[in-house]
């Protein structure tokens, strides 16, 4: 997602996020103009972003890397959003785009709102077709099976849909958009208010995965990749940049091992650049951060801890397998990855 | 001491400090114009800061609380630098003064550097007589013999002294003052440097801790206090506000240890304001933190926690004894101590 100002504003001093995209679906069923079809799409993502970490980590999961290619923009962005400036030239190889605005335009001229990532693209077109972030990674699941791997996971079970559907809004108003509102709260009662709703959602969260491996059970579904894309990020950057600091992830024993244990799976740990991530915020973020200097902690050799958590089930992916490693074009540098000295 | 710019300055974007102030001393001898007398004097500091907090930490060690009076500013100021505003009526009840800037002028009307604290304030004239920090705590120790309390420790044992004073120049350097230097970097590559710099200095002290009690061996020095200052201030303030964030002091178990422990001796934690010391820091640092929004946390009651440090040594304060509890007037609230809620 963008964290451009017209993608999100300040109402009351508390901070909301728009949430009102291009919304079109891609479906298997000829239900929408956007067919299921391998190679067509592009997906647009930057690493630093929690909301398209997660279609780069249901994407992975799923097996889906020769079917929908990944373009991958920058950390940074200035006010016209995201730009392919890590690409030869700077431009997307597939798409010939400078910045992601051009899709948008391509789709409507006079596109006005938030330029965002995850995007999904048309390639013949080159126009946008859904930066629906929410739907796009449930339509990988559900509209994309005929293409998913041998012994692609479950992400989203059909008998567990409707608690998982609620667990995940709550996630999503609590933890992913709960960081941003303690962030960019306009008041310290609104920064107040942020932070005590985030800490109840976590200590909620915490307890409900004491007994259990992972938020639906035994098995990796697509709430954990929801909540683990904020947890990636939670001592790198909300802690201080957020002021999201009752404690840092490290200090809460189950959300640490819980976080850890996702990140040692194959398809979590290895889309995460910390070096991406804190670039993007600590630079884009100029109005909470005026100087634009990253930091250099924290210390991220952590999450390579052993978490003991494979002794509340063995069964991460159900009846699937783990997905192979990421192809060698999208592979995170080692020292971007924890412990890694790569900065900027 | 004053964080405002008159105080401070960027050069080739690293943070200096201008180090030169009313230097006068308060002496026993008759070596200078202040004589040793008890009740002529007025202590003028802020809980928030650090440089006055050794100070404070002296006076109540050495039982000078009825020698020497003291006046206690707020925790922010302007660009007119530290006021009263605690005060009833916001003015100091023994000075009169609404701004401690009026006894700088009283001592030289066109005094223009930094107005900070501590402050040594000849009461009579109502005129600064030294905000020369790093010596007036060690006047304290040597001058003002005759009125310790009985039992007080000494704080600068002459036969130490020379290691003493390079121990104490490494940590003003590299320590008190690193943190500043992180904190101010006006480039990402002083700011690297400033990092790197700050955490080999704290990676020698806890190597230097290991197997000591205190710096200068089993017994309570200056040195201390002055370490002090700077460890009770790291997870609350520089850690997110200076981004001195390799680990939190929380996570360097020696130096940790070592803090806890001087912070549950009395004289130590007993002068340590959570609240003041980020309000001061998020507030009055308007150029770093834009929003002076103050982080609600960390959660401070680890610093009651159990150090096991006395087995290293059963005699802090040497031949000496434990000070009392602070006078009444001069009590932390309960709720601005560990684990307090006090906030603003």
């Amino acid at each position: 997602m963008s964290e451009n100002t017209s993608g999100s504003g300040y109402v009351e001093a508390e901070f909301t996020r728009d949430s009102k995209y291009i919304s079109d679906r891609i479906t298997a069923d000829g239900s929408s103009p956007w067919p299921v079809e391998p190679g067509r799409y592009r997906l647009v993502v930057a690493r630093a972003c929690p909301w398209a970490n997660r279609a780069v980590i249901a994407r992975r999961l799923l097996g889906l890397e020769d079917v929908i290619s990944m373009g991958l923009c920058g950390p940074t962005h200035d006010e016209r959003s995201w730009t392919f400036d890590l690409d030869p030239a700077g431009r997307d190889p597939v798409l010939g785009y400078e910045r992601l605005q051009e899709a948008f335009l391509a789709r409507d001229p006079g596109y006005s709102r938030g330029i965002t990532v995850p995007t999904m693209v048309d390639v013949p077109s080159g126009a946008v077709v859904t930066n629906d972030f929410p739907q796009m990674t449930l339509d990988l699941s559900t509209q994309w099976t005929a293409h998913h791997r041998e012994g692609a996971p479950d992400l989203y079970p059909e008998h567990l849909r409707e608690e998982m559907d609620e667990v995940m809004e709550r996630i999503y108003q609590e933890v992913n958009n709960g960081v941003y509102r303690c962030g960019f709260s306009g008041s310290q009662r609104a920064y107040d208010k942020a932070y005590d709703r985030l800490f109840t959602a976590l200590d909620r969260l915490s307890d409900r995965l004491e007994h259990r491996r992972f938020l639906m059970g035994g098995q990796v579904t697509e709430a954990d990749i929801r909540l683990f894309t904020t947890l990636a990020r939670f001592d790198t950057v909300y802690h201080g940049h957020f002021k999201c600091n009752r404690q840092k992830l490290s200090e809460m024993p189950v959300l640490w091992a819980y976080a850890r244990d996702l990140f040692q799976l194959p398809g979590f740990g290895d889309t995460i650049d910390f070096p991406q991530i804190k670039e993007h915020y600590y630079v884009v973020h100029a109005d909470i951060n005026p100087t634009q200097i990253i930091p250099q902690g924290p210390d991220t050799s952590g999450w390579l801890m052993q978490h003991n958590r494979d002794q509340l089930s063995d069964r991460p992916w159900g009846d699937g397998t783990p997905p192979p490693p990421p192809p060698a074009g999208e592979r995170v540098p080692a020292d971007h990855g924890p412990g890694g000295i790569g900065h900027r």
